[in-house]
């Protein structure tokens, strides 16, 4: 793939955007707890969803207005999930959009709802009103690193990525920001994903872009296998940079997708640097499958596996935790014919365990911040990689110590 | 289901079995790690295995000689789970049994043989040889209690279970134990269970009880989810309590059913106690789901969700990441309908959540070292039970700490 110019400005960076996080006081004083991001007019829009079969008001809602493929604004809450609120909830979501389009003076249809916080609360209304507005004047074409801040939750680190490419001749832009590292807010464990572009898209290509780009990125991000109410990834496109409207059809329109796609696992990359806990964060390659869904399954297992993730945190090149999970993940696996490296060592080679003296630079590899693991299984052409990070002592006192 | 009279003797508590456990110094010195379990004459046997596609040599040897419906004897070593140990492990495994068969005076196809402990390292032929051959010399009437503390890997406590029940007005007997406490040795996580009875019974009916128990006991256990690579459950009966031959035309065959699985259940419920850092044993009770296999869709995402362990672990009734599991697990639930409580108290029914003031009366049933979560779907019959516990420091500690 190849590598692209970052810049500054998360979802400002691209033209047409401006975006500002206020404090509404939906959480503690001093903290800002709503972001708004408009377009300075329709844009496309494409937006991909939890899966989880409980949704939140707020997904439910933006599930129907993002099928149009047009939108201007998305207007964000941390603190308060809106998610198990029933007919209040949808309602009260209907409100927040309808505040902030009238703040705005545009269609409510146009404006898109976000929530990540405690489940099972209900919006506090009247600061959500007072805040969308506070925010509508706030707006600003630097407003990007505030709109991070105001998105977070339990991060500890603001999550923003922009790059700059050429299409067309014309300089132009893909940006975003995001927030997650595991479970997000104690209640509940979200990821929240905004991405802006200034090229001239079709909204079903657009739509397609993200797909593609989502599913080797977010969807290939591992903190802790829980899957949130709340999950969404939105991507507008304002059109203003000046190219021919890109289709599956341009001859550029792999580079923007590959584009699209660096922006996506980029921040995708840093919600596991900052998963709850975390001390490592590791690339989990899974070669030589049968097929390319059996690398998947064999890569999530070996992701998501308490014992994996426990071994790394304590440094143990433990091949046969590794093995092991390949081995319940549904993927063919034949134990004479895999291999499992740390870093370039392998640890364990069809059948042959590594010599004890290797043991010393496996641990030196996993004293890094980040290694690999790959798994070779010999068997057929299937690959996969999926990244995620290790289980520590702090992810059990995060997710443990808060009382409801 | 009906209760029944325990007894003691574990594996010995059936008439026509001997047991016994020796130091063949295979772990450390002072140290039991070799099991032997036989029966006085060749006796019915059904067996369940992992289905973890990477299938230690022990699995392997034992999948094709149980499925005549004939055994003897069960050799069992801890310390190493002869494992991803290719031909040499297969050759060891049967050499394993030889000598046993020898020693015994028995044929080499009525011996199986488990093992249990480190991956990847073949087993130490001339202590197993040795080993087993003192074992043939140590079987007892009484030696159940001696076979139960030489599988133990990490399991803090031996684990025995044995009934007393009247067929066909003789008395007879069921009895077993087991090993496992999550993922048990460093490297593996092996779950063996070892059964006998004195009734007569018919190999297929056998098998037919066996896997009707265990779906409903070992397989409603969960630790961490893991599965090994070595996990078995093996039922002999000796046919000498003189009962007619049970078969599903028996008129008591469903007693029968009954009490195996309550021996399975108890054994099962043992290793959750036992669990790796387990502070709390939970039972997760789905009820109202569209379907059997939906509830227990919903109630193993509940039991593995790493954020639900480390509530529980935290007395955090914390009903939004139950709520959340159940959404991903594949089970229809509508957060409309739905109700989660803890122990009696009720912490979200139907879009409200509990009054703050039930908070403090939540956590008291938390408190306990056992207590049950229950999620009331409100869409259908289906209704499923898993026995799990928490998520503690110690689980990452025992998981963690290990080096190889």
């Amino acid at each position: 793939m190849k590598t692209f110019e970052c810049v500054e400005g998360g979802v400002t960076a691209a033209h047409g955007f401006q975006a500002c996080g206020v404090e509404a006081g939906i959480k503690y004083a001093g903290r800002k707890d709503m972001a708004l991001l408009v377009a300075d007019a329709p844009a496309a829009v494409a937006a991909v969803y939890t899966t989880n079969k409980v949704a939140a008001a707020p997904v439910q809602i933006d599930r129907e207005r993002t099928r149009a493929g047009q939108a201007q604004a998305v207007i964000v809450n941390s603190g308060c999930a809106n998610a198990c609120t029933g007919e209040t909830g949808l309602k009260n979501a209907r409100e927040m959009a309808r505040v902030t389009a009238a703040a705005l003076g545009i269609a409510e249809e146009l404006v898109l709802v976000c929530s990540t916080g405690v489940i099972g609360v209900n919006l506090p209304m009247d600061r959500i009103a007072a805040g969308a507005k506070k925010a509508a004047g706030a707006l600003s074409r630097s407003g990007g690193h505030d709109a991070a801040c105001a998105i977070m939750t339990t991060d500890t680190v603001d999550k923003q990525v922009a790059v700059e490419l050429e299409i067309d001749g014309k300089t132009v832009f893909i940006g975003g920001m995001c927030k997650g590292s595991g479970m997000i807010e104690p209640n509940m464990a979200t990821m929240l994903g905004f991405l802006t572009t200034d090229v001239a898209v079709h909204p079903k290509a657009l739509d397609q872009a993200l797909r593609e780009a989502v599913e080797v990125s977010f969807n290939r991000v591992v903190v802790d296998g829980d899957m949130s109410t709340n999950d969404t990834v939105i991507l507008m496109a304002s059109g203003v940079a000046g190219n021919q409207m890109l289709t599956p059809y341009h001859p550029q329109w792999q580079y923007f997708v590959d584009a699209l796609t660096v922006v996506c696992l980029e921040l995708g990359k840093k919600m596991v640097l900052d998963g709850e806990g975390a001390t490592k964060f590791v690339t989990v390659r899974v070669k030589g499958a049968r097929t390319a869904e059996e690398a998947q399954a064999a890569a999530r297992a070996v992701s998501k596996s308490p014992l994996v993730k426990t071994s790394w945190f304590g440094l143990d090149p433990n091949w046969g935790r590794v093995i092991a999970a390949v081995g319940y993940s549904g993927a063919e696996v034949d134990d004479q014919k895999a291999r499992i490296s740390y870093g370039d060592i392998c640890a364990y080679d069809r059948g042959r365990v590594a010599d004890k003296a290797l043991l010393k630079a496996m641990q030196d590899v996993m004293r890094h911040r980040a290694f690999d693991v790959t798994v070779e299984l010999g068997l057929g052409d299937g690959e996969d990689t999926v990244y995620t990070c290790d289980f520590s002592y702090d992810y059990v006192k995060i997710n443990a110590e808060y009382t409801t």
